[in-house]
């Protein structure tokens, strides 16, 4: 099966987000609005999505499906099965590890009856005790329903002694490691919690008429043209309810470390993190990576369309001619299925195709947002070549990828990252351009907003991808082998592991 | 139902062309040829897709299907019912006149089974005496399938008293007035041909082994790796058997007029045509309107995509920075069927976003490729104010559209053309916006390459659409009541009707 | 692809009807008549069907459709697009011949567009002259959409002189040889039609508002709640139109000769055909085979469910009793889609099962109503042989079938056809049974009504598949190498040819 | 959504079972075999179906459908994603009694993970105390998927102190009241286990080749080919594995209360129950309710397809002669969905027609299987009557239907049983009909072999819906105010609910 085109045309050989989550409280056919929240947060995961609705007439109602928000949550038909004025939805990419087809039962909002009501849940993040819980919740008699990590949350809270669902929840997520973003519901309350240190994104926004909404990103905010309040803080859940905010911290008192690939490429450039700009960040590792790694050239040309702001900052600071000099296919924003021989061979003409009358002699530099596996960074240089470009010069928005993310992203494993086998000038040579750049550590940070770069003794974002730095130990992964960068702590992680 | 998201975000309030055509002889397997070409071709009609292919062992097989030619024709199990070295596509867009819901039957190919065999055609450009030729036809017998005006040259063909094919479709064209490129074959034999004013684009390439493509665009080449030999000339017949191209002039000596359009909207910016890169006249015009009407402004921004090379330019010419303030969602690729009133209100924002912290203050130059109703113009000046602009200046990068086009392309009647009934000056106002400004038909025709700007006792071009100058009367809608701009004289058509 | 379960449990064993017309004019919403009418024809034909029905405000509309009545023409969203008061519709069996894959543009009705407007047919039968005829229409520049022969009808019309639609359907039926039951209709007009020799059955119902119909059979007649008026006769056209019918003669005088099959397998045992009771008919037959055939035993058991009324009639006649030794499985409606191996070598007893307790120690007679190429009277014999029966005697309800029918019924080559190729007494060997009779010619006659048994000098019936006495000489198939039985004549086909 | 057309044309108006369940061990692809076996078990659950298997590579693998077995459960590509050589299946009715849409997580076999390995089981029956115990594991942590009662059986056993699924299922059976026939496998093991009354079928086979069957009734034993070993008795559990059959007693001694209507309706006329032919045991009740009230008339005519053989018992012990005087559509096996207002109103017509040649001017003995609700009684009536016949006598084959069952049946609640509410007489008078006789309690159980009748003191069956006598009390429905016949003692009942 070949894989969609998405945000860049080689998306199977990119990192991915691998889920989106959105919940409204307080609006006539709360639904409605969190299709259009998942719309927008499409890009975050495209495998399935699902909502959950209550309604007080008739209680609880669901509905999962596999394919876009588009093809499944528009119709007429399928909205009026889920009624109600407090509604909350997920949508999620399909991770590459697991061995079996995709099965509909994987697919979020999760749903638990208790015997103080039921409560459904949508979690963005990755649980890396999983697999210890699941094995303890079964022996104590639970019986699990999907192979999602997520479903350990319900369990947990099924079997907690604490008398509401809010204080279920939080005793639930004190037996949790690793990174989440959670938006649940019950009949008449709409929560939501991030991690302590505040991994994943979760944003806070309100409707003129006084209804909230929470949700991954601002962008789902504009859609349904909600205003943003605040983010949720690391730590922190928010329960809503009758129109009043609660917020308490069950963790503690912790200082976040959010995720930086979501500045890279994982956000809508139209999204506002940490009250910055995405497009104006990635603009700026343009300008970093111009004044970093400057060139003669004739074209700044990006690989649509996650490098376009980059090669925007890179041209405007290096005072080089902006151009596109490859053409995406506007059509191929969806999966092949069981393609022929020959429509599979032709794989990178289906999606892109080189202006060869803007290329033509012409020495370009070629900017991209990250290396992950480099068979794709090859296939562009070669079509960039074969259109009769004189050079070609790689810049990449990003440092080397060299260590896979346990925390909700996808990630092949280490032995696949070009980066953490090679050199930058190994891979400069294998994958044959006349020079190849990567923005710095330093130089992300400070296009990031932090004017002095990276504070090593205590970084201000998780950047384990690129340092293998990790904030939160990946317990199970430790259990199947997995070596960390000699000489790493984690005391957070120990800390949980202990209670 | 809502449209799908082309090219432009408000496609609907674009003109289209109605079709995309692709053929191949001499290889194995010619209709995966077919399919990529069709795929390449996607933009110029979305609404279905056929293929024809001819085998020496099961004769000729065809597939019709409703929606995308990836999700239709790239199956194995699909393709292997399309066997064969010869076979011949279509891709069309679903006119806006017909009153009744698309029928597979309307979709193109079509086929007839002649007493020397059968024959299958694929027409782009559209018949300006269909309906006086189906009257005829029917009267001495006939029966069509179709509501398709292209059906009247295979009944034609069928009625000729030529001895071979290519004889017989010699026939029938010189009875069919209007605009066309087409695409046949016979058991053996691939044809295209164009009418005498070459006003629908159509080239001829050739694979590495010897064997033959016809296509609409360049692009349709580019992605089965074929190279570009030459354009079919106006009023030239090619006839392709056994590596051998033979020409022919069926319609005597003419000289070309081809459609402007191509150039402003309708070709991909990748495709060459007259030997002209279309995104260096995209970006031209943007030069070219910099000059003709400059402005003090902060930012150049697209209206994407269509807009963006026509920005470049202008962004290049006046030295104002470029961005992105118009953000995407890739996720709109196709209609919403059905949707709940709430998520069809909602338009706009299903397709974009804007990119509040890079408009917020700033005075903005938009550059749009065409205007239509005007109606999706004030909807984008909306989204950019209320995301902060302090100016906006709209530049449009054709000359105003002010007449219906007759030839192959679907326009709006002319009384809903904004610019049939307004001044520049009275749009401005109408739309809203601090400044308005179009290309003149000079500077379209100059950045097409034409130095001296148009040559108005013999136009280069086809323009009717901006300067209802017809090149060739509109017979059946002239018969409907069709009023032509007083003075204007189409000796061809008249010479044609004659016959 | 396995066969669906018909009215016999090896129906892909038995010769079958091609086809079921129905058409009503004259009420509110005619096409949910037709839908009716053609569920109680769905035995006539499984494989599609399709509706066409006029309406003075939106014209004629049509649905076409693979699969049974009842999954396409029910549900109101397909209804309502069919409106007026004035329908026809037609029901398909899919002909073994073909070596292609059914196509939906196969489906009848016909619809053809003529200069005094459109016109719908639907036909049951076969041309016997449809391969000289398409081919002489071809030459003459008509345009064939279908592969079949029906198709020959709609364009001799359309290049037929005469003025008026029911005149030109007279001018083509004349060129017509073969058996053909015809409805057909025009904006305001219901139009009905028999051959000459009435070998396909027709017959008119009024609706208690003085509404008509016409259909195959009159059970078709029964479930719309409409009065049996008359047969259409031999050789009859009925014209109806504003409450009134007309009737006339296009073809002469002519004696009929019905199809005698109808009686012993095709037709509902429910109707009436020729004032007589099908079931009644079918009940003698098993009292005509007691008496040819008699035997001594303890069961009288049927092939369900075609054989049960000669099972009957067997087991009142000769007094011994009657039960059911076979059951069916009622879920077996549908043909199984690409099954895998072991499913698809269940083949019996996916349909069947023995009762195993009733049958056991008996000596059993088991009635079926036709041996075809005897396969599967074998396998039934062994499912009643492993269940301990310790005789089996088969008694067959027709007399042995030699012969092709080419008369719209779909036979095996003659080359495959049992009886054929051996004696009776052969055949009980092959077969393996402990006796083998069919009922005489003479028999079936008599039990069909007539007294005296057969006229072999003028027939009442047309018994070719019996007797190898074709009534109209099936010209194709000569002209294919076909050898008709020694000595035959066919005088009224000559006469046909001579036209 | 109408009904559709099962074993009796009004199925609407029965009873029905709410499964059938089958397994198999020891074969190559053992889900082939449970497919096969499902589809003879279709009229035991026609609304959804589920297959789970095990092989060594792959672990458990499960497909659940909506819709028939032939039509989800025999397709290659599907049975490719059940491999191994142990599995089992669940065919379901839809119980007319929930609100909601059916939900595919509602469709066994239900699967739960333990410590120690998966468990998949199919239930048929229905669990008394199933509000109870849901209750009780919701407070105690255990979260349901399902609204079905059968999930309580798997959580129960998942909260089982004991160490093998084996030990963990009997653990989990003692807490469950009602009637229950279970078929369960782990990876190694395939179990059957029936409630000590032995109220549901069970049964079990053996393959040629040592391997063995668990089924619901015997002709699924027949349709693989599979050889009757004996019936699991009641309050027995056997455990299949490596050849082997293990049997015990987990609830004591007990007397078996079979239920009798299996023999009336719900079992196929083919299967073995105890020893006896169900074909014979209606074949029988005819013979009985001619004894019991004998009529002057002129034929006998079933109700097709279940009233066939009591009308064969009746006619040959009265002499009269049987006939089929109505004839029932083959193309009914499907729900119409969504129909036009017209095409609903023609119910009885869509399914049936009479056979008015047979029934005119004849006083006719029809023989039906039971009674319900009464409404279809009258339709019929209405029908026999219009076509002609003198006089209708109706004779059922059952007695009076008057309480509703508890045990895995979906019976309407009492106030809409007619016999609930009538005498005899006043039903006869409310039917319309000249005579109505049921056959007696004793005369049922003569025909069911038990020659002395019913004994009063022990009852050989469980017949409840004739007697009111119910084995077991019904905890939830007396929670809910369900009244019992006064004076009647269960004493079985209270000792499970002591425990």
């Amino acid at each position: 099966m070949m894989q969609p085109f998405l945000a860049h045309p080689f998306d199977s050989d990119r990192l991915h987000e691998e889920c989106g989550i959105f919940g409204v409280i307080g609006v006539a056919d709360a639904a409605n609005f969190v299709a259009l929240g998942l719309h927008a947060l499409q890009h975050r995961g495209q495998e399935a999505g699902g909502i959950i609705s209550h309604d007080p007439g008739t209680g609880f109602n669901s509905a999962h499906r596999f394919g876009y928000v588009r093809d499944n949550f528009t119709k007429q038909s399928t909205m009026e099965t889920l009624p109600g004025p407090l509604a909350i939805g997920h949508v999620r990419y399909s991770t590459a590890g697991t061995k079996a087809a995709p099965a509909i039962r994987d697919v979020q909002p999760f749903f638990g009856e208790f015997a103080m009501g039921g409560c459904a849940i949508a979690h963005n993040g990755n649980i890396t005790n999983a697999d210890a819980l699941r094995r303890e919740l079964i022996e104590r008699g639970s019986i699990f329903q999907s192979s999602s990590d997520s479903e350990c949350i319900i369990h947990l809270m099924a079997r907690s002694i604490q008398r509401n669902i809010p204080e279920r929840m939080k005793d639930a997520l004190r037996r949790i490691e690793g990174a989440f973003s959670v938006i649940a519901m019950t009949r008449t309350k709409l929560i939501g919690v991030r991690d302590p240190l505040g991994v994943r994104p979760l944003v806070m926004g309100r409707l003129s008429d006084g209804a909230y909404v929470l949700a991954s990103e601002t962008c789902a905010l504009d859609i349904v043209g909600a205003e943003l309040v605040r983010e949720i803080e690391p730590g922190e859940m928010v329960v809503i309810s009758k129109g009043e905010v609660e917020s308490s911290r069950p963790f503690g008192p912790s200082t976040g470390r959010f995720c930086i690939f979501e500045h890279v490429y994982f956000s809508r450039p139209d999204s506002i993190i940490g009250g910055r700009s995405v497009y104006e960040t990635r603009r700026q590792i343009g300008v970093e990576l111009a004044r970093e790694a400057p060139v003669e050239a004739d074209l700044v040309c990006p690989v649509p369309d996650s490098g376009t702001p980059a090669a925007i900052g890179y041209a405007h600071e290096s005072g080089i001619p902006f151009g596109m000099g490859i053409i995406r296919n506007q059509y191929v924003g969806r999966t092949f299925i069981e393609p022929t021989e020959q429509i599979r061979n032709m794989g990178v003409r289906l999606k892109l195709n080189v202006n060869r009358a803007l290329v033509k002699g012409k020495r370009v530099v070629l900017v991209d947002d990250s290396v992950v596996r480099g068979t794709t960074s090859r296939k562009i240089k070669d079509m960039i070549l074969d259109a009769g470009a004189k050079e070609v010069h790689f810049r990449i928005a990003s440092p080397p990828t060299a260590w896979p993310c346990f925390y909700g992203v996808d990630t092949p494993e280490r032995s696949k990252l070009l980066a953490a086998n090679m050199s930058t000038e190994e891979m400069r040579d294998w994958i044959g351009v006349d020079s190849l750049s990567f923005v710095s550590l330093d130089g992300l940070y400070r296009a990031a907003g932090e004017a002095q770069g990276r504070n090593n003794s205590r970084p201000q974002y998780c950047d384990a991808c690129f340092s293998g730095d990790y904030p939160v130990a990946p317990f199970d992964q430790l259990q199947r082998g997995f070596h960390m960068k000699p000489g790493s702590e984690t005391a957070s992680a120990t800390d949980h592991a202990a209670e």
